[in-house]
Order: C-alpha cells, then structure tokens, then sequence
C-alpha cells in the first residue's frame, strides 16, 4: 500500500509533533549545537544537560499548575504508578489501598503485588457509566484506606472522574489520592492543586511527546521509597542516568499540549461526535455516552461482530484502531473496564476504540465512517449468510 | 568559547553514534518512511513497532551470546540491576545476599533497601588493585548467599574482574549471580554463556546508543516479580509502552559496538598508555595499573591536588573530565572504590576519571596531556606560593 494508514489510535500512543522532534534532535547529535552529557557531570556537557532538565521541568510542572520540585521524571506513566503505589507503601505499614475497578493494569497488578505483601485491596466499583458508584465509594472509605488511587480520564471509554471530589473526601478519610492523568493530560484541563491530589501520572508519548518519558507528580508531604534505587537522581526517587531528549521533548509536549487544549478539544469533540452519529445510524452501542467524557475517544460495539474481526477488517482498509485496550497488549479478554461497568461479555468482545489527535482531519474522519459502515454491512451479510 | 571542549568522559555516556542515530530517526518521524506505534496494537503502526523490537531484541542477544527471548528491555542499566536484585528477591525467602564493595549505587542502594527488608548484606572486599579479595569471597560462599551481583567493569578504575570463576563458584554454593556488564559491552568481550551467570545488565547509552534503554538478559529458570508491572509487556517482566526508538538504537549500538570492539580497544589502549606515561612522568598515581583492566579508562590523582578542582581547571581549558564518579551525582564525598581499595582519603579526594571513546583522537590526548602538565604546575605553583 503506498499511502499510510489513518490513525485513529491516540489514546495508544501519538506520533511526535514535529516541534517536539525537533526541540529533541540537538540532544540526538542531529542538529546543531549538537548536545549530549550525563546531567551529573560537571563539565560543560553536564551542565548543559542539567540546565535543559531543568527547563523541562518547569515546563511539565506549569502545564499541570504545579511546582517544578513536585515533578519527579520517570521512564513513562507505568514507572510513574508503580513507584506511587509500591514506594508510599514501602513506607507505611500494611494497611488497605483501593483502587477503581477500571484502572489500568499499570496500577491494578502493583496494586495486587501489595495485597499478596500483606495489603487489603479494594475495587471501587463502577456505575453502567463506567464513573465511580457513589454507595461504592462511601463504603471504602469507611474502610479507613491509607492509599486510594482512582483514574482522572479512562484509556477506553473516556470516562472523567470527579477526582477533585473524591480527593477531599478521601483526606478528609485520612487516605492519599493518587491519580493517572495519562489520558487527561492535553486532553482537558489538569490541575494538580485544583485537584487537591497528593500524587499524579503523566506520560508524554501520549501528548505528542516522545516514548520514554513520564513523571510522576508529587505532594513533598508524601514520603516514597525509590523503585530504582541508585545514584540519587531526582531527589533521590528515580535513580539512572537522565534521559535528557526525551525529557527536553516531555517539557515542550506539554506546553504545547496546553496551549493547543481549548481549540483541539473543540475539533476534536465536533468529530467525535459526528463519529457516534453514524454508529448510531449503524446500530452501534456507544459505551459511556451518558458520561463526562474525553474529548476524542469513541468505544463501541456492533451487535454479533467480534472486535479483533473488525479491527482486522478496518486494518486491512486503511484505519487503525484498536480493539478493548491496546494498552494492554496480549490478552485476549473482554475489556476489565466494560466488565466492571456490567457490560454483557458477548457485548464487550465487540468493543472497538477509535481515539483522534492532533493530526486527525475531517475528511480521514469522513472516509472513516464510510468505510466503517461498508465492512459493517459487510460482516453482517456474512454472518447472514452462514445462517 | 567557539570549539566543543574535548569529550573525555565516555564512561559517564557517550554520543550517539551517528548510525544509530539514523535508524532511530523513522521512529521519531524525523526520516521518510516515518515510523511509530504501540508495539501492542494490532495494526500495521503496531505491527512495525513490533517487528522492529523483535529484530533489536535479537541484536542485543547476538553481542552477547544470549539467546533473543532472554533479553528483558528496561529503561536503562539502573533499572536492570533493581529489577534483578529487588524482582528476583522478592520471589525467594529473605536469605544472604553479597555484592561486591565497589559496585555502582545502583546495586548498592537497592541491595541496601533490601537488608533493611530483612535481607543478610556481604560486602565482598577487594585488594588493593580493586579486585575481589579471594579470601573474603571464600568467606562470602561460605555465609551460602542466595543472590551475589559483583560487576564485569568498574565504571572508575575500569578494573575486570574474573566473572566467569566467581559464577562458577557460586553456582556451585547454591547462589545466583548476576553481573553488571554496563562498562564492559562494546569495550571487551561479553559472552553470556561464557560468563555462566544467571543474569547480566546492559545500558545502551554507554556504547554509542541512546539514553532511555538497557536490558537485563535473564536466564529463564531465574523466577523474577516485576519492578513495574502492568500491561505485560517483556513477558510480564517489565511493563510499560516499549520505547521503539531507544530499543532500536540500543540494538544497532549492541551490533556496531561488537563489530568494532577488538580495533577500537587496540587504539585506545596506546593512548591511554600514553596518558599514563605522560601521568606518570608528572609524577600522579594511576590507581589499579597492575590490575587487568577496561582499555579505555584511567583513574588517577596528585598529590595534594583536589579532583574537584583539576577537573574545574580542565573544563574550563576545554576537556571534559570526570572526578570520582560521574554515575553517582552530587555526593561528594570521595570514590567508595577507592575507599575499599584501601585508598587513603586524602589521596582519594584528588581522584580524576578520563575515559576515551570512538570519537577520541591522538591528536586529542596530545593536547589534553600538554594541558594537564600546565595545569598541574600552575596548581603546584600557587600551593607552593601559599605557604
Ligand atoms: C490510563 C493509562 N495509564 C497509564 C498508561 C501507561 O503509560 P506508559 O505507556 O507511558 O507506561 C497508559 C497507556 O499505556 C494509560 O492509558
Ligand atoms: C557500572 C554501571 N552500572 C550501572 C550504571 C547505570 O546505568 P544507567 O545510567 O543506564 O542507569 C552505570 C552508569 O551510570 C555504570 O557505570
């Protein structure tokens, strides 16, 4: 095929914007002043490295109204929730943590080494919605958690929380509130002190930014035991040498994310929406319409259409998209998200996730929907057929 | 200042090679055709992301005689030694774990957290050359560890140690060891097999690849939980989106660093020789000089000269050197490896690291060595003027 496919997998990962790339290249030797250094070193090369982190991190730590020392980098957003998790309970005694029903799997199977470490785990349940079932929620906290961690925008289905919320609730508890803003982030307005959490995820190569960095932002109240112990790199949290390019390119994705949020949000939103038009014309169901959502993600099924098979199909079409969480990877069972929001398993296996981006345009999104309801059709004929 | 300073300090990183570069270059969207993707989703941007990984994974395991599925990809050589000490402890019962005394932090500080989880700790002395003490190592069998980890190369004096025999050793007394080989790959020969450890840690930025990827290569009978969990990713063992570009580059580095490493280590040793002739004619200590060491690294001191200071001195006449240990950040109190080679402090406090790499030149060490010898006498002068 000599035209690229369309894109429509965003929430996966984003292609970098070519601003960030090119922020990134001088520390690649690609362009001049060509740099390079182990920010530890003190030498020219060192300091010029430091001084770029430095940079990056006031960058990351404005995009998310925080203070550039709460902003400890990390290897990406499944480092930044495990060394959440696990370092706040290397530092505490075993006690309960609970987590939502549709975390990750970055933060459910952390959450599951602790409770074969002596913790108590609770799954907040979930509304149809996929949002927090409040009844749920009063009943952990009546547990007396000492860490809560709960999503503020979920990879599949969209779904916002009401984090701000459930953090003030949650202290008021005596717990800490973590939160994955992985998907939030560019997406909608992030806000670490409006949110009153005490720790939050971020991932750069989610927002245009490169694979290879993430951070992991933090109330300096909360005391952590590092997970990559070593030479003391970002005050002593997350030892290693520091990957300068990607956390140069990390701080630039993030202003840029900001800056671009209001107006990409709206021409996102108008797509998406007329996205779930045409599956509604089509017979889809549409997961968590009723909810607060992201702005460019769409989850649907098709009544007796397997994802992977529709996926497959759309592939071969022209169209990425993913089916259930290509997040994560190899499993084949029916989205934990979908399940825990009481979606029938035959329904969930035809979970398909279209997620738009920077690049996206109103004809791809055009050409798309054609296509989607050809294959559609397509499929069902078939299936007519066997019968 | 219009000319780069010399780059004398390739044991703390290195630059990217310009070829490594370029085949990274696709996967930053910075070459035709552009290349990203989540190395999960199951399209074609997946699929590439996928088989480029595959095809790293397999070049990292040639250069060291691994096979391609006991390579584990991590963010870089810190995390690969935690992941080993820290994954591999947490499957067993708190037991005896011995470390060599100069190991880098990131063995040290994580085999630290794990006797303060009830751990037995050995440090195993080394002589005076900074070679594992014979006698305390047969101590060490005798305490009948579960876990040793004692280095290839030491990242300062660049000494080697004998592997293969203490493997074989410890085998035979029931423990595991693993090997940090971090200053070893591209500089001498690594064989897994040969070697007989159970595992190895890597780091791509330290041979002309990027930052941002390492590996430990693991033997398959070893049961590891962890670091950071979630999607799955590297069979369970290390979660997370695969960074394409670092693993890549980190692979095609592997390859060239093997290619080119019997050539490359005959011409650095004549100029550091030649550095030590020169060193030694002015009358400074090389420490470890008896011992069998990397062909790239020479660590010295003068008497009465601050490190800190000379190093000051050199970067501000343009060559970029190390004091102590560029690895190990901003303490500084003197090198550990010296102080458990016996090292007077007051010696150990003027200890100057230069390491030479790919791009180093004759032409180079000539101008470094005539600056050094003003330098050293300027010094020398005002000592002896304030007294
Ligand atoms: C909600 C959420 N959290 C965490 C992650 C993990 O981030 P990373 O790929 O940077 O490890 C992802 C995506 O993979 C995600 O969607
Ligand atoms: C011997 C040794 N091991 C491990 C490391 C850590 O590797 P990385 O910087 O990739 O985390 C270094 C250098 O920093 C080193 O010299």
């Amino acid at each position: 095929m000599s035209f690229a496919p369309v894109y429509l997998d965003w929430n996966a990962t984003t292609p970098l914007a070519p601003e960030v790339r090119d922020a990134m290249l001088p520390w690649l030797g690609a362009a001049q002043p060509a740099r390079f250094g182990n920010a530890s070193s003190r030498h020219e090369y060192g300091r010029q490295a430091r001084a770029a982190i430095d940079e990056a991190r006031a960058r990351v730590a404005a995009a998310v109204g925080a203070h550039a020392t709460e902003v400890v980098f990390t290897s990406g957003g499944s480092e930044a929730n495990n060394l959440f998790l696990k370092g706040a309970a290397a530092c505490l005694k075993p006690g309960t943590l609970a987590i939502s029903a549709i975390e990750h799997p970055c933060v459910r199977e952390p959450a599951r080494q602790l409770r074969r470490a002596g913790w108590a785990l609770h799954e907040i349940a979930v509304d149809a919605d996929g949002r927090i079932d409040v009844a749920d929620w009063q009943r952990v906290l009546e547990a007396r958690p000492t860490l809560v961690s709960v999503m503020l925008a979920n990879n599949e289905t969209g779904v916002l929380q009401d984090v701000a919320t459930l953090a003030r609730e949650a202290r008021k508890a005596g717990a800490w509130l973590h939160t994955d803003a992985v998907q939030a982030l560019g997406k909608i307005e992030v806000d670490f002190r409006a949110l009153g959490v005490q720790a939050m995820t971020l991932s750069a190569h989610k927002l245009g930014g490169p694979l290879g960095a993430g951070a992991l932002v933090l109330d300096k109240r909360v005391e952590l035991s590092p997970l990559i112990a070593g030479g003391g790199q970002e005050r002593g949290l997350r030892s290693g040498t520091e990957n300068v390019a990607a956390i140069v390119g990390f701080g630039l994705a993030c202003q840029r994310a900001v800056a671009h949020r209001a107006a990409e949000a709206s021409r996102l939103s108008v797509m998406r929406d007329g996205i779930e038009a045409a599956l509604s014309a089509l017979g889809a169901v549409v997961f968590s319409r009723a909810a607060i959502r992201l702005p460019n993600t769409v989850f649907f099924a098709f009544d007796a259409i397997d994802g992977e098979t529709l996926v497959g199909k759309l592939d071969r079409a022209g169209f990425a998209c993913a089916s259930g969480s290509a997040c994560s990877s190899a499993q084949p069972e029916p989205s934990h998200t979908l399940l825990a929001m009481g979606v029938d398993p035959t329904v969930a296996r035809g979970a398909v996730r279209v997620s738009l981006g920077r690049d996206t345009t109103a004809e791809e999104v055009e050409r798309f929907v054609a296509t989607l309801s050809h294959v559609v059709r397509d499929l069902r004929n078939l299936a007519s057929v066997a019968l």
